[in-house]
């Protein structure tokens, strides 16, 4: 991954599955390409194979299974999404939690498989502790402002600059946030504030013009790129 | 579904998934068309576009999640599964249980969606609560055998002869059964004891070749047949 | 259980515990030895044998795990409740739901140690499937009503009465109605409708004056009780 | 807690409710008061309130929920236990594993209501991550020991060692080892290890005369006490 970063998560949304969802990965993947900002996309594991083909951004899971290969009904293993053409994994989305030992397991299995994880917290309290086995990012996101349009940035820079904070004590770690990032001003603010990428699902998901809304959150990071860089 | 039925899930083994997945799906399909046996391959959710475009056999999801569509990270839904190619679903494997209410929500859903249901249960006593939601089979399969080599219709038959005296208090239900099902014997005993089929794994998956033990099992069930039909 | 009954579930309120619930139980048994009316309260677990000693009222457990006896930390077993003073114990409640196979394991285990069960479901479509597994009583509970004031005899009465068909064609089959009851009428309307009896939580546990609302559902059941009797 | 200590999880073995807890309890206690050795017992819900007004030693919960008060049937919450008599509880045990955020949550809430809370895991990486949590102690059980009398002190001593090296980068952490623990011999070698105190189950409850086992285990932890101080 090359930040600053946007993730954005298909969830289970009508527009994640299907023809829907190729067009919208393909005109992300075209944003992506035009601006230079790294894009991932979590798509459904039915998709991932269909997408990744189709694009030249990273394609992750939204989940997977802590199992080993063998008699798993219904799993989906690293090992899967590797070969379907994932770059990596979300873990632990507040939607789809497991485990601590779970989340161990599958960060050590994704490294070993060369494919990335990010794990999702609620809470910058957990920063430090999960950050420490060693995913390539973490995620925070306060689960009450997810969805809301209500973004963290506004509503609690407090979760954003404590897990700033947090995330430096472990060496290599990067920190995305989310929940709530509706505007290229949330993720202008987000990155200013010192993360490393934002995460968004609703705000693309549910929009009548999805590129157009990414096509703004890449501002929003650009602007606050070249700021650093000028020193602004 | 056509009955006799074979059933073959192919879990998390490491075959489950990718070219193997592929090839070991084309070679049952072979059989499947050959033999006029109905044959059906439960896969990953991550391969079942890909095996569903190459084969004539009916493809299912191994597990769907009973969530509607929207902000559900990580889900399976069956609008998923049906997109991608799938013909219906099993649910709660002993594998991967899921609630009473979900299991009606599961089956509700993918009929509305032309899904078919293979719900499976761990004991007969189950065969007609859960028959009563309405799913296309149950799928008896006591845990303790499976994967044992030691089959339902040697060791426990008198599950299947229970199983079956319950299914005909539903009206339409079908019945199958499983658990350490390894011989074209064992398919051959579970029919003639009344089983409208056979759920098998490991047998397959493990087997050096699987193609001959598909084949062995789908001569068993024709013996069965022929059997009924000339009254044997 | 003696019907009509009052199902009173403590949950987890700040007054389900401690001297609080000690003086709650005893003032409910007051209740229920002055009208006739049975009325069961569903308690914590630590709370089981302390209330059982002070009242005759039966005691039951919000919830039991059905593992055996052994190596499972945490658990809270059927025989661990018996032999606390439990006459019985509520299943699957909608804040505490659990899988068919456990529904089946506890409802066995119970009435092999002479405890009553209570099964909770969300929907009217599961008091057949889930009544042919030999409870008790079945409560049937819409959740999107539960702990609102918006009582199921008012908002959706053919909930009670979808569910009072079913349950009669499970021979010995009882049918507690819950979500919303909030009033005597509530209670009165429920048994009028075929109901054997109410489930009630947040209006009694969340009442400056708890007596007063159970001596008013009471109220609500003999009324309907004497009607019945006097053909009215 | 006071260090080296011995935690004595009663899980849902046969004499882990009713009267055989209790007269066990009550051996237990007489053998800490004898040898001045710090022994908790890690009892069922149901039997917090009894024993705990039995005994002087601390008396542990197995397992609390991480809900708040309110309406969730079934819970046991940290202040439920807190109000029966315990004095801590332990948290995510192998047999009953909650959730990193869970955790978190469970620590934070017993800390304020002056609870003791020992998080087990099932690995030394998880040491320091749960740790940071700031827990009271952790326990550490490779799962794949537990109950076999094959203990971890002699089968995979460097499991101890490794996380001996882990819990002193957290201040103030105490590190309890187990799995297999059955001699006296035992826990000697893990105190000598480095462990500040052991945990066991089957050893105590199935044996026909817990208390001596519990003797020789206070014997083993006095002996490597006692070399500690004399440098031995």
């Amino acid at each position: 991954m090359k930040f600053p970063i946007l993730i954005i998560n298909f969830k289970a949304y009508e527009n994640s599955y299907g023809e829907k969802a190729l067009q919208l990965s393909k005109s992300i993947d075209k944003v992506a390409r035009e601006s230079g900002i790294e894009i991932v996309v979590a798509v459904p594991s039915t998709m991932i194979h269909r997408i990744s083909k189709e694009v030249s951004i990273p394609v992750f899971a939204q989940h997977v299974d802590a199992v080993p290969e063998g008699a798993h009904t219904g799993a989906v293993t690293p090992e899967m999404i590797k070969e379907a053409g994932a770059a990596g994994t979300l873990v632990n989305h507040s939607e789809r939690r497991v485990r601590a030992d779970e989340i161990d397991d599958v960060i050590k299995r994704s490294r070993r498989l060369g494919l990335e994880t990010i794990v999702c917290v609620d809470r910058y309290e957990l920063v430090v502790p999960i950050g420490l086995l060693g995913p390539d990012a973490i995620l925070v996101e306060p689960p009450e402002l997810i969805g809301t349009g209500v973004s963290v940035s506004r509503a609690r820079p407090e979760v954003i600059t404590n897990a700033v904070e947090m995330v430096q004590k472990v060496k290599g770690l990067k920190l995305i946030v989310g929940a709530g990032i509706s505007t290229g001003d949330d993720v202008y603010t987000s990155i200013k504030l010192g993360a490393h990428g934002i995460g968004v699902a609703s705000a693309v998901m549910k929009s009548k013009d999805p590129s157009k809304v990414v096509r703004e959150f890449v501002e929003g990071a650009k602007r606050a790129v070249s700021e650093r860089i000028t020193g602004t």
